[in-house]
């Protein structure tokens, strides 16, 4: 089988870092593209990165010449991982383009016509594509992933959707490799909790409703379920923790709402799609688990995973979440959006 | 004025160590004796602690001879800083023989004829002394203060009691230094989030309901709020941080909210109590404040420090909440009730 | 080809879960038996053990049944990741019953008729294995390998010993994996420097002398450099780094050092053992790495990372060492032990 | 007695916030004018000034206004805080203009008639202001203090003076305060040691040499020791640790050495200056201290700390050093240095 080849927007930054190190090896989508600003442009990536990711660079990447962020020579499948202060038009004018954009930025992620996938959850909702590029008259599209701490939240909720979810507070303990390259200054963060995020309780609280909203034709009907996020940086590299309390309208059991967690599957599971993980969400019996360190990077840093669940004084049921932010929350999110596509015939 | 001695029980454990320290140059108090387990007893201080407190031993202290905690010779006023494995028996003894003991340790903050104080709260649960005196047949008497989290919570809702507070859920993100030593493994929580400590949570949802409750001629009746708390260890030495979700029936607005905070004041900043605070409650502006290691330090230690206010979408209000855990979380709060008892005229 | 059967001593330990983890699909050698204290004997190694390790328990090991370390029913070959305290007499039990016992432990290290064995270094020293059983009348064998420090500092200075060394001060930044599980208590290391671990400066002084020395017919001679050890603990979980000053006799050029780095092979190569790592030096051109967090893990673990070679104003040259303690340091420099054990015929 | 008055230029930086918390109820100086960039000149200190320090911003001072770095109306005596980049063309302005320039730059430390000032070591070496006022013309002066790093070995290192130093090898683990703010990435070090800081080798050695030199008339004759330094960064707050190996030329015992550091005493001390440390180097006994988090903040953060004194292999003796980056070896280190220029005369 001949792979597909895929281009990154935005390659040289720290998100495109996790694009290059996530699409080593894979089987179905071969890296031949870089993208960076003008100033990157014509040099080896090489010589244009900072390596800022455990590890060295991947051979194989380090000699492709980066490109400006211009659609003209650009495989079809692009990835960005662009900077939120320049996506928004560097995207459409490759969607306009004919190029089907998959991108992690937020820019784009609360456009009605635009879907905000979490394959295993609502892979339906990419049946706004039609109607997106009727209204943009594109060729192309646009599809986004969540926000590194909303797919970790909407994973866990997924399970419990069908007990009625109306009421959800979580909060995050978030790692420093969520804020990019320099992000948090150490002065901030060693042995210290920064209790505030910019914009990320805002994203979590509506992206999440759109997630786990209803398909309608033309848009998406929102959960009505009111959520509210409290955000916090804490000093550890990956993984994003999160506790979390919810209200749950069929009053379901503890056996009924672990089962659930432990039964969930969806489309990549099902079509064994080649990012997916054998099962979205693992529940962990330790009473202490999950931890971020030692838990974000198993099953390729692609499961959410729970633990101590347990009866709310306030609500229904009070649990422990956790999932990796730059994988699962990012360059993985993002390519198992791909493989979706790729699934659903959208890159024939 | 002539000082007043005083001693400590369990005085070379780290709880001990802190009220050490808390007790140097104390206007009031002088500290003359220290009571350990029977293989301390005989020692000097000095050979029989390691001290695992950042500077070194009060040399004031590292001569005295270390006791048996039996009541014998001991000063009347006791603090008790005994692990719960051992507090029951021994702080019972102490205040049948007369001692008026205030103790850190859990054992028996949720008796019913025990008071939980939190002096600028609750001052008026001492009235429950005669009566556990009475039933108890004691001369002496036992008063506690609450787990290290609890007191930072407590003060951040006893400003928001007058709106009526319903329902609270709280996620804490608490330092290390609240486990003792040696407590928590390093190769536990560097870099890592522990999401789990033992009876925390059970301890905050219960005492709070004790201390924001009403004094009732024999007993205590508590708040009628739901409180839930998800605890979690966090990689801070010192200083637990918490976010705050909370109902209140009135509806105050924001403003309301903070005066509520900036203007509360109780009987130890009336009276002027040595320890207290100038303010117990402090409101910070910045939109990342307050945070462990850069605010649990100030004002001696003793005050909470409150941010964030803004309205949750789930309840009416959410913030962050922080105070010292070793400080106004332990010793520092047992010293602030003998302050309030010795006000009283309880050690005349 | 059939797998040769093994088993460890100490294996519900932190150390002995390396082993079980380093072992996982190894090639030649199949984990049969795991062997632990009398308190854990005939549980399951799922029950008898708290797994410390990130990620979870391997689950074919799950299901052994722990044995008391007893030679009887043990496969041939052993590995021993048994604590100090108790290894001196087990070890030699298993030896004298023909055993083949490749340690890591410190207690027979520097026994004159031990092999103390880095494969790329002095794989010639396991002549000492006939004397061995000929003094003590064993049928097996003990092997060791060196403290986790000190492999990587030999793996450093081997590649130079053709220029004579003659002095080396070398100062550790030790990763808190060194020192097992509770370990270090996180009180005592959060956001700080210890600068002293007990008994290890005189290791890395004497063992680096045996190692490097000469196989002499029934003993080895030490090499005759002064070396001078400076070891510290930091805030940092899998990694020993360590800065290193050394004097060479035959005062070869810059140039000359880091091609010595870089074409240093050793047996393991030849002879592509399964555990050696491609090259066991490697020699890092930027100018701020190795960096333990970053580069510990590369190559399996397997590897030593040099990099900053510059003049020294004290000696000839100075540089930067690194290597994974817990695998090259410990479990795999023992299983790399028996790789060569293997391919010299040892297990026929 | 009537308070000096001083000034800060570069007061809105991380150093400067250091030296305006320092000044703080300064028995002698009064801090009265504070200098910035143009870019803050004009705004009240408060609003021109993000503070990062612990605590915060002493209200006294969050009022001034913010001047430019002009020496028109500022006060005789000012501290520099100035960023590298800049500090060269301004200490000089205001030096021809007629002000005491007590500078924590390094831009003028290394030329040859400009003091490097430790006042408990090299008081003398004040004698090269008449020649660098005759040399440049200048009504006033520039006076400066030693890197960070620098000084705690030059204050562990001069009561050995003595014995005849002939050659240091030193391996310091470094502070993330020493880097400023933003200064190190929370990637870079969360977890890690970075074994490179640029430039610092370099200071270490050359300003070593310069400190403990003799004075000659119009030039210090720098120390003939050679010195070796290995600069790493580590995840602590504030405070460098180092290693320290050393030649002594008159072999002293090791209580000969012992009593040197516990006997060393300056002008500061026999004059009492107000920010002298009662003892400048405290020797520890414990066998695992000093140690940054729990040591480097005593006496006020000015004293040195040594421990672990021992015999070393390849030179005589081998020890740990300790001092707070930065008030010893910053904002403190330059207000000592201006009170001996008060106590000499040089402000009247």
């Amino acid at each position: 089988m001949q792979k597909i080849e895929v281009g990154i927007l935005g390659a040289t930054g720290m998100v495109g870092q996790h694009f290059v190190r996530f699409l080593q090896n894979h089987p179905w989508f071969e890296l031949k593209w870089v993208g960076a600003s003008d100033r990157s442009a014509g040099k080896k990536y090489r010589e244009a990165t900072s390596w800022r990711l455990d590890g060295v660079m991947p051979e194989e990447v380090a000699d492709l010449t980066v490109q400006e962020c211009k659609p003209d020579h650009a495989p079809r499948l692009v990835f960005s991982a662009m900077d939120a202060s320049v996506a928004t038009e560097i995207e459409r004018a490759f969607a306009e383009a004919g190029h089907i954009v998959v991108s992690n930025s937020k820019n784009h992620r609360m456009e009605t016509d635009v879907p905000l996938l979490v394959p295993e959850i609502n892979p339906d909702h990419l049946q706004l594509i039609p109607h997106q590029q009727r209204l943009r008259g594109w060729k192309g599209q646009i599809v986004t992933n969540p926000n590194c701490s909303t797919v970790v939240l909407t994973m866990a909720l997924a399970p419990l959707k069908r007990f009625g979810i109306s009421k959800v507070v979580v909060t995050t303990m978030q790692a420093i490799s969520g804020a990019g390259y320099p992000g948090v200054a150490s002065m901030d963060i060693n042995a210290n909790v920064i209790p505030f995020i910019g914009g990320e309780e805002e994203k979590m609280q509506q992206e999440t409703q759109k997630i786990l909203g209803e398909f309608r034709g033309d848009h998406v009907e929102p959960l009505a379920a009111a959520v509210s996020a409290h955000c916090n940086r804490v000093p550890v590299v990956d993984g994003h923790t999160m506790t979390v309390s919810v209200e749950l309208s069929s009053k379901p059991s503890e056996q009924e709402v672990i089962a659930a967690f432990r039964e969930f599957r969806g489309v990549p599971q099902e079509r064994g799609l080649p990012s997916a993980p054998a099962a979205p969400v693992i529940y962990m019996e330790d009473r202490d688990r999950p931890q971020p360190r030692r838990d974000a990077c198993r099953d390729r840093g692609m499961a959410a995973f729970i633990g101590r669940l347990r009866p709310c004084p306030v609500f229904d049921y009070k649990f422990v979440a956790l999932g990796h932010n730059t994988i699962r929350g990012a360059a993985g999110a993002a390519v198992l959006n791909a493989e979706l596509l790729s699934s659903e015939g959208f890159l024939d």
